[in-house]
């Protein structure tokens, strides 16, 4: 978004640089900071210099990682932000936490190698306690918004979206948007989901049984915030879980969400049906105890539903919704999770902790896509959603999944119906199942759409889908192609300085800036090399064509002279027109300079 | 598009491949053919074998260059399928052709080379004379149809879309779809464009004033019609455009596009002023008699319109449409292209050369879409169409270009009422202009949005689209996104057999059968090896499981034993629940086998 028009004070305009003595800056980019009602309330923003003298303001969550004056180190974490805000609250405790055990970490108390934890991995940063509520104080963001205050959280995201700080506490206040952050989380930089803002892109990373180690996910969170995730979830299942998602969430700009069910089947061995409430609770407070700001819960996989699944094509995709299943079969009982939800909301609430409530049972082929498992989810996820909004916690809806473009409105459109409007959270959808390795684009056509409607975020999907773990270039590839998706929306939804952004970019690009083109591009690395490819030389980066058409044939160069020959208004261009017409002759009748031969 | 579940006898099935033969043969694909009434209608298709036993058969574009008993040679051309059908009408002569002059391929007298044509690059196949229309025969596909003809071209592309001959015939009849089919391009394999059938993609090739040559004009026409191309347009603007048109022609499977516009301006210099409509018209002629199938004739941009595109943002960015304005300027007269349409029918019809009637002042960003110029423009060619059905001439009209999602719909719905249903052929539209180095999927995203709702053709736009001229995966990544979007189209419009694809993909997903979900791909190769760079051992393509998940955590195992225990009707289903929550018990409760410490 371009917060050209900026709607609070508080907000930057795109601005002649020659005036507020930016005019020798360097052309490009830098991180700059729009200051909020106090001193410690700095909203970060992309401020793209244009050779023409002008700037345009984009949203940034790429964290202090891309200011040159922070002094960041993923050995210390971030600094946090937050903790002022939160304390002065005075409605929380520090308290002595669960402690940290081997099996936390996926090490067996059977293990040969003596049920110990990797303690060269554990982050060294600062100490600290856990937060919770004290003596049951309603310490969620919906809480704070339904009593009518402002916080400096929805203050903060009020000027990254440029609103209304009301506007945000109205939306959160009704269930349509969610502030996912958690009380022990203070880095994150406070961002909103709801219909009513940007559409956000979530990135999924995460360390499996098969690959990959606590630097990489580390690396891929920080390299996905910097291509623009919104979120991150850190689905770990191998090793090291607690000790990854420390790290992660110590240095991470933006919320942190999970899948707890997956942790728990850790430390069950993976046998789903010797999970029980008591280790699920306990991986719940484990992990809000060190910040998860979202987590996802299959509570709507329900018994009753699982042979609704037994005649599908692809049977249920989702690892939360197997894993649910299984257990239901095994005991042939009502879900523990669905039972105890109620509990699972007052621990929640205790942390701010933002429900999504898991789509267990999504379609996982274009066949399975709008059928009666899916539906009969979603019905009891309405009913959960209430459930939780009772208790103030946050809450949002997960949402399929392969589903074929006619089919995607309905999905939304029974989503906002029967969950109140709370946010919806897509996995793409992909909108056809014949393009393994291009899973990012079958998705991004669904994604788009299904912003546009009205999904809130989209959890995006790298090339590797279906085929393997996704690598560095895989996470840029998904990021970008899903802030396409959501930005597409953002302009379809007629969100309020959206279009600048494009406007900026094709005034460029009209007037042949091509600096400005590649620096206010979505990625500006990858516009600059492809340009260069073919005309590589520093000429050509200022001339007023393009390898496309070359010299002769250039239409922007055509266009340029129609203005310049017929700008103004109707009538102006209506009289002119005969007289420049043999002007046009007279001076020899040249649109292009010829070719040298 | 899967023939599974055929229409007309002619059409394949998915088979036991035991039962027919193939028992043998070994697992991936074969390019089968089918044969219609005739032994010389064999209709080409890729015969995908599945280790389970059954085949899936799928719409090809390769042509004979993916038949290993196919002796292809460029220097000779593809032999000339259609030649004996075009003969056996005798409706059309052979006469002596215009001669190909050195300024055909854009060599001038004044040159200091001396005006001669590289000889050395001519096309060397066997010398052939143009063929024509015979005393004011009408020989065009849409003539036949009205005529109530069904003609062998008919009834190839009605095997290839699985549909009844009548069906094409009624449809060409009745100006909803076109067949581009000139009787001087024998080797094509018919095709047909219209939104009752298969969603199409059309490439770009062609060499610039920049840079490129015949031969890799050549290999990417080849290249983009192996990945999927229905269509391929020569833009070619620089040197040699008559010789690599020509060998393009000889060796393309698929109909030819052009914009004739773009070699007339290389003869005039590249003055627009001094363009005329007699060099026009001599440049159709010249490209009808080589074999030109669709041309693409910017007659819309009239002389009043101009000046509406002087205040937009990009003013006019079709090369086609800022030739043809600046002509209008210069001598401020009416465009000759519109003057002079009926007379343009009549050469297009004596060819069956398929007018794609272009929108020259199409938006070239988000902020100018569907503004009074473009849908000016759009009404004069409701009116071109209705002159050119008049002289039996096929067309389809050209669409944009940038529109934001929630002004897709208005595009084809405007078109499809003020041109009678004419087949549309839109370039994306790309969504955002905020993403350059990614226009591909910026527009796929469009593309799929206005195909579904009844674009019939999708003009590719590869990730270099605004940056230099598309190399070789360029191509191949452009092609794939848009066959996404035609198949995600084909899905949504519910075209019949369409889904039979998917799911076919979907049960060897489900079934992990890695080896067909990589035989089945669009892009079989990159979804290999993506596959093989998480787990590249051999045994991991027949494994249970897949690197995202790992062995433990296999959501689609925990559904195959829910379909085993629970598959059947609902009562069979309900009843054996209990029961089997037993037995599972009593089998130790095992989903997973616990993976090695």
């Amino acid at each position: 978004m371009a917060n050209k028009d900026a709607r609070t004070p508080a907000s930057t305009q795109t601005t002649d640089d020659a005036s507020n003595g930016e005019a020798g800056k360097s052309i490009g980019w830098h991180k700059a900071y729009v200051e909020g009602s106090r001193p410690d309330l700095r909203v970060p923003v992309r401020q793209v210099h244009l050779t023409n003298g002008q700037s345009v303001t984009l949203y940034d969550t790429s964290g202090p990682y891309t200011d040159p004056l922070a002094d960041t180190d993923v050995r210390r974490g971030l600094p946090p932000l937050r903790e002022n805000w939160i304390t002065a609250r005075g409605d929380t405790e520090e308290y002595t936490g669960r402690p940290v055990r081997p099996e936390d970490d996926g090490i067996k108390h059977t293990s040969p190698r003596g049920g110990l934890r990797n303690l060269d991995a554990v982050f060294p940063g600062r100490p600290r306690q856990p937060r919770r509520s004290r003596d049951g104080k309603a310490v969620t963001q919906l809480a704070y918004a339904r009593r009518g205050e402002i916080t400096p959280e929805m203050e903060y995201v009020a000027i990254r979206e440029n609103v209304s700080p009301e506007v945000v506490r109205e939306e959160i206040a009704a269930g349509r948007a969610v502030l996912p952050a958690n009380v022990n989380h203070p880095e994150i930089e406070p961002m909103i989901i709801g219909k009513r803002f940007l559409v956000k892109v979530n990135a999924n990373i995460g360390n499996s049984a098969v690959t990959s180690s606590i630097e990489e996910e580390v690396e891929k969170m920080t390299w996905a915030t910097r291509w623009g995730a919104d979120t991150v979830m850190d689905l770990s299942t191998g090793r090291n879980i607690h000790t990854t998602r420390e790290w992660v969430l110590r240095n991470s700009p933006v919320p942190i969400g999970t899948v707890p069910l997956y942790q728990a089947l850790e430390k069950v061995d993976g046998k789903a049906e010797e999970l029980t409430w008591e280790i699920y609770k306990d991986t719940v407070i484990e992990q809000a105890e060190q910040g998860v700001d979202y987590m996802t819960v299959h509570a709507g996989v329900r018994l009753a539903y699982v042979p609704l699944t037994a005649n599908r094509k692809t049977g249920i995709v989702s690892r939360g919704g197997s894993i649910m299943a299984a257990w239901c079969l095994a005991h042939h009982k009502e879900s523990f999770l669905y039972e105890n939800f109620a509990e699972l909301c007052e621990i929640l609430a205790a942390y701010d902790v933002t429900y999504s409530l898991g789509d267990g049972l999504r379609p996982g082929s274009i066949a399975d896509a709008n059928d009666e498992a899916q539906f009969a989810e979603l019905r009891t996820l309405g009913e959960l959603n209430r459930i939780a909004k009772s208790f103030h916690v946050q809450t949002m809806i997960e949402g399929p999944g392969h589903v074929p473009m006619h089919k995607i409105k309905e999905n939304i459109d029974l989503q906002q119906e029967i969950c109140d409007e709370a946010p919806f959270y897509t996995l793409g959808p992909l909108t056809t199942d014949v393009a393994p390795a291009y899973d990012h684009i079958t998705s991004g056509i669904g994604a788009a759409m299904i912003a546009w409607w009205g999904t809130a975020m989209l959890c995006y999907v790298t090339p590797k889908e279906h085929l393997g773990l996704p690598n560095r270039d895989d996470v840029k590839t998904g990021v970008i192609t899903y802030k396409i998706a959501a930005h597409a929306a953002d302009l379809a939804k007629g969100h309020p300085g959206a279009q600048e952004w494009d406007d900026a970019l094709s005034d460029a690009r009209f007037e042949f800036r091509w600096e400005d083109q590649f620096n206010l591009a979505l990625d500006p690395d990858t516009a600059r090399e492809f340009h260069d490819e073919t005309l590589p030389a520093e000429p050509a980066k200022t001339a007023h064509f393009c390898s496309m058409c070359g010299p002769k044939f250039c239409s922007m160069k055509i266009s340029q002279d129609i203005r310049r020959e017929h700008g103004g208004s109707q009538a102006e261009i209506e009289q002119g027109m005969a007289q420049k017409s043999k002007e046009f002759a007279a001076a020899g009748n040249r649109v292009y300079l010829p070719l040298a031969e």
